[in-house]
């Protein structure tokens, strides 16, 4: 059974585009790269800070709208069948629904082998790390830390509290092929 | 026959980008952008300035190989997928195989109703607007500029010469619905 | 007398930074650029959205608190150091404080030449460019389009509402030897 | 004697654009941030890979030519006006001439008290982190890790080999004040 996708979840600051450039370097064949971040870039300005958009609070925690759902489901949708259509893809997400938001993926993905990878940081360090980065709102780190693992599975878990991202990389390659 | 992706033809420097966030501000319902830019992001690094990927030579002309091509392709069926699950889709491309670059969307689209747009700038001014973005390299626009709108069918064609971004867009949005 | 600055003085969206990019490329010389944009990006992130920082109302109104003008004096004071000390610079700023924010930089400058250029662009212009960027508050353009522009002294002024960002610097390249 | 310049040195991705954020987070005044970085972008773009400019081999070796030596001593006397100015200033660079690039800011710092930190990290460590971000050439992390410290003088020295940006930012910060 050949991996064509590899999922990677964790908090913000946890690590997460890191380990995926690392990915991309050390995996011989080219894997595409796409992630929550690069889906919040493709909606409209106006659904950033909005009900039916994505909004971030005072402390940092995330909340999203009816509309950002839709999107997020045809997006999810889309990444799948460029998998189906033979690229091998790397996604890096942030599961702010925890297990539902697996089963989100699961349901898309329809049986089509994933390699699931947890990505761990004390939230400590991870709220250190979101100020040394200087362009995320204060306070997701922490808020984001452990809630979204909450009874996730995972094929491997890394840690980058005192793991670089490229061993961190280097371990979830042996995985694949 | 509601249409549910908008595809934007032309060179770089052109002004298509303007025009895509132009279009989700006012266009009512939510539509996500994805392009060219957006692919090549996705992308390893190593396959920038690689023969199996993209490379830029010193006039600015752009070469891309096998292995970009066979991820483009998946890349292009997804960002269908994506339309089909549901989610209306704008998407800006630089056609530098002109038709048949077209006849690859056609292939993926399937019969799905989509709008085609050209959009122009003379090749001078968008030489100009390569200067001032500062961000590339220098001749690609003048080398793209009448190239990749070859024998490219066209519901509407733009030209950002001497009209601004936000009235392309009104223009364009006025094809839709 | 040989011009040694550039200070151009425009509201948000008018075109400043296409036209410096510009002016860079046409001038046979080496020109540092500095400006409002870099002078806030080496500030505290804590600054923004501040008291004693800079904010940005709804509508786009910036404001300035008593840290930023006392940072901002300093800073004044060190790009025009740069000057005396032998670099050619460029500035582009937003006189929020019009004529007042002239008067802060002819005291820096003490007699040492500079051009200052006006860079106009009509407001409904300035406020379709301000979406097409997509990275701006909006209403700054129109809240600000005039109002930086009162009894301001130029030696000459261009307008980006029809000339082209580089058309623009090659006008303003023929003041300076 | 209070410290009103902070100057921290350190091959490239050794981590000093998170301490210098980090900084200006624990610090309770305003500090500006400027550094090499900001340096290369204020210059023009075709200065960028010339031979009077900075240029950038296929090993990640740095070069800067006549003309770059000649702006950046007028960039180094302007930063320093500014702290004498009375602004807070922390400035981190990469002193590709070890001891006399140190020099160059003693000479233009003429007595001005400043705080030197030297910011190590293992060579090995800092070029997996240049994979993890991407954005820079491969081999600079290498070919500078230990050539920047050669023979400089430092009040403290951290390493981010094992010790987060914000715990190195808080050790500095003890020495301020």
């Amino acid at each position: 059974m050949t991996i064509q996708m590899i999922i990677l979840n964790g908090g913000s600051s946890s690590g997460k585009s890191g380990i995926v450039r690392c990915l991309q370097d050390v995996l011989p064949d080219p894997w595409l790269a796409f992630g929550c971040d690069s889906f919040v870039d493709a909606m409209p300005a106006r659904m950033q800070a909005a009900d039916e958009g994505i909004s971030i609070g005072a402390d940092g925690e995330v909340s999203v709208g009816a509309e950002f759902r839709a999107l997020e489901a045809a997006w999810t949708e889309g990444i799948v069948a460029m998998a189906r259509a033979g690229a091998r893809i790397i996604v890096d997400d942030v599961f702010l629904g925890a297990a539902a938001s697996q089963q989100r993926w699961q349901k898309a993905l329809d049986g089509l082998p994933v390699l699931w990878v947890g990505v761990r940081c004390e939230s400590a360090v991870a709220a250190g790390r979101e100020i040394a980065r200087g362009d995320r709102a204060r306070g997701m780190a922490e808020s984001q830390a452990d809630l979204v693992h909450e009874d996730v599975y995972y094929d491997l878990e890394v840690d980058t509290t005192h793991t670089e991202s490229l061993l961190c990389a280097r371990a979830i390659a042996t995985h694949v092929d």
